[in-house]
């Protein structure tokens, strides 16, 4: 079978890293069927995809193979993906359902690599047609007065799942630093605002106290400090004269599930890095 | 000749305004000839246009006729202008010419309404060239120890030429509360981010390390408060993987001169109103 | 019961059209809300809302009452609406559903005034899915070698459910004269390309073969003429280089279903007037 | 001194192309800074930067040094770039002078690599007055009867000058097939509409007849058919209701020297390839 792959590199610039790189392919008689670098100061990043046979059965292997090129270099760091592994996603949404509804039809229209969603969990019985109507395990997890109880019942549900990827899709509730680290997987939120305007709570609210004339939406990882994490992807909206916040809430769905689409389809594609609090994003 | 005006009126929104509003201009036998209006949870906001033969001759006998239909309104105030009377435009700029550039051109290619710049005041020689090229009278200010001898040294420019609006085309010096009201004008300003975010200095090193997607440009009205005024326009542009300060700086550039024009040309049209900090800008 | 309504106006321009509109509005003590007016050379466009009581039981009572202001302008028409009225809205769809399912979310989140959807036609039995999730009658009419037996069968559909205004949701059948004039309400289509550009058949396939750097989708009402129907609703998408036909279809479908959504939006809030084969759009 | 260049390659794709490209740099121990990549169908194409010392004084010694490996793949060809080289920008305009204003503000900007704007050549003698500005060698050549003697002293400055790169800032007349070979550099042109739709004469009357909703412009290399070279950049802006032909003029000017002056840049920093009447732009 034919078999497809991509690596995720990164290190401290230096000279002759690209040619590093493609010198470990061509020594493994492996052809880069696509190539992407980027620099940024002292940083160096690239992602490489290959097509058809290549020697290494396992990640692991690859892994193997590729550390001596890896220890050559100052901070490197590596992720290879093989193309055929499927990916679990799992999603978590409160009462909103438009950023779940896109990211499963996605999903369903094959726009996400080899990823089938392994479960929905939300704090609203509301949101459960949803999960009924794609067939997706569905856990209605209502909001305990105890967080750390509320927390442990959602990892519960991550720990019997072990999802590849999380997606918050309009979650509205904050995640601990514990649950962050025990869900061992990347979690993808989106916000509604243009990050880094308008953190936390009733972001079109403060919008429309400011005026702004253009709104907008944040996906990005989760990390412990609120609406703080690495940005995947951002987008806007045109607000127009006399727009209440209801309406700029209803045109900033758009925005919002549209953002949140392209981030997943972004993370599901391993074309992300992060650094520095930041990422970076391959085409 | 034929005339041409329009009027900006705002109230606290009631029934039957639009009725009055048209009602007076029927009564008075003149014909709108645009007619926009918006409201904002308590407010109304309306601007009209009217073309050919009025019985005004001057903004005040149009103002005492008008008064008695403002009256009828709780908070309300208005301002009609006639679009035969010339609009001076006095611009400051710094040392990046790109906003001061665009405005220059806008203006002598006419899409500003009868506008002339009438001074271009810098605290930087290398901007003179510009007001050589354009013929515009040139004031190189030196940036003075004592804020107060500074801001003087302009406030006798203002006054000698008495401007309609004041464009700050990338000024890079804060303007005090005293120096605004005795300005006497509204004075426009181009800031280089996506406000609220990066308020004051650097912004595009700040945005470059939250690691935003898109950066953007806002121009706004000045207030005492630091890039805090009510805002009139914005725009973004699309950063791409391993983007510099200084390459976001470059392409920014581009956003806002457009902003700045943008907002200029709304303002020298008169279709702005300002009310809580905010602006409604009509079509 | 508070009830609000909407009137839209065209006729040939002249002086005191928005006198007249907002004069009859004020003989009959009913307080507009909303009023947006437009020129276009010689024609004048007006939509006036307006809330609380009035004195018209139904739309004919409207009628009755306006026709004489109607009768003192030239080439006038109009339509009145009552926002309490439910409207139907039939869809049809061939295989790619994502224009569909974006239409049927828009209609279940309640983003369509008072809306339901009436029917789904298809030519493929896979679309039948989608009626069975959100409980819609479908019917599936499979390509007859006649096409007038195939727009029969449609009719026959038509004719039984009555809808407001018919969504062709990447339907990808001609409808012929006979049609388009016997299914007696609007037909909006979204066609996968810019139009002008690209009228007909393979759309992206043409855009790649011109190499633009740019695709878009158009929605417009259908007229006998293949894609050439006053446009309504517009909307664009960058091409990266190396994107093949395959990725523009993805990207591309974004596009189509937002636009079709919103072209969707504005018929069903009343927000159009045709003229000239072209539209008036309302904001 | 430091020096930088770049290579720009195509050729029918294959297997191990990347390795080859990178390899022969390695060989001659020059360091690549930046390796872009795309395939397109059954094309490959690169562009890959390099700084430093590196053992070739002439363009000629690079390409000898080259050229076994070009050899080595079908249909290969290849440019390179030293840009320590300036390079000649020729202008044409006719009367509307704001896609001239922005290119000639972008090379004084120093937005264009190492670029001086060698003539300024016209049909209208409006026109002089921004040669003079910026200190252009201006030729007015009013417009012949005869359009071979018409260009034949178009030609003549070109032959005087031997520019690297032709802009034809809003130039109106078309160009013989004759003339763009004979001189011998590539010509960008920036044509007032979204190719293609609206080739040729008056596209804002055409796209207003039409009523398209978003208007573009569209910067292209010449070739002997009117507005059918390959496209370099487009973009779009929104119309809205009501927008005469005159208004859509003015927005779109904008938008036309915006995209000319994009497409300039990327030219002009060796970042497109053509082939198959269609461009690679790099990023």
């Amino acid at each position: 079978m034919e078999r497809s792959a991509c690596l995720l590199f990164q290190c401290t610039d230096k000279i002759g890293i690209i040619a590093e790189l493609v010198g470990f392919f061509k020594d493994h008689k492996v052809s880069i069927s696509r190539f992407e670098e980027f620099t940024d100061q002292q940083y160096f990043f690239a992602r490489l995809e290959w097509q058809g046979d290549h020697p290494w059965e396992l990640i692991q292997d690859f892994d193997e193979a590729f550390q001596p090129i890896a220890d050559q270099f100052v901070e490197a760091s590596h992720r290879a993906y093989f193309f055929d592994q499927p990916q679990r996603l799992g999603l978590f949404a409160s009462k909103e359902p438009h950023a779940l509804i896109e990211a499963i039809n996605k999903t369903e229209a094959g726009d996400y690599p080899n990823t089938e969603i392994c479960f929905l969990v939300s704090n609203s019985p509301s949101i459960e047609k949803y999960a009924i109507r794609h067939s997706i395990p569905f856990y209605f997890i209502k909001t305990f007065k105890d967080p750390a109880k509320h927390e442990g019942a959602q990892l519960e549900v991550i720990r019997r799942y072990r999802p590849d990827v999380i997606g918050l899709a309009r979650y509205m509730k904050v995640l601990s630093a514990d649950f962050i680290a025990s869900a061992q997987c990347p979690i993808v939120n989106i916000h509604h605002s243009f990050l880094p305007s308008f953190i936390g709570a009733k972001p079109y609210e403060l919008a429309y106290q400011r005026g702004v004339k253009l709104i907008g939406a944040t996906s990005h990882y989760v990390i412990p400090a609120l609406d703080q994490g690495p940005i995947i992807e951002q987008g806007v909206i045109r607000v127009e004269p006399g727009d209440s916040v209801d309406h700029m809430k209803k045109i900033g769905r758009d925005v919002e599930k549209q953002v949140f689409a392209k981030a997943l389809e972004k993370v599901l594609q391993h074309k992300t890095i992060t650094y520095e609090n930041k990422t970076i994003v391959f085409n």
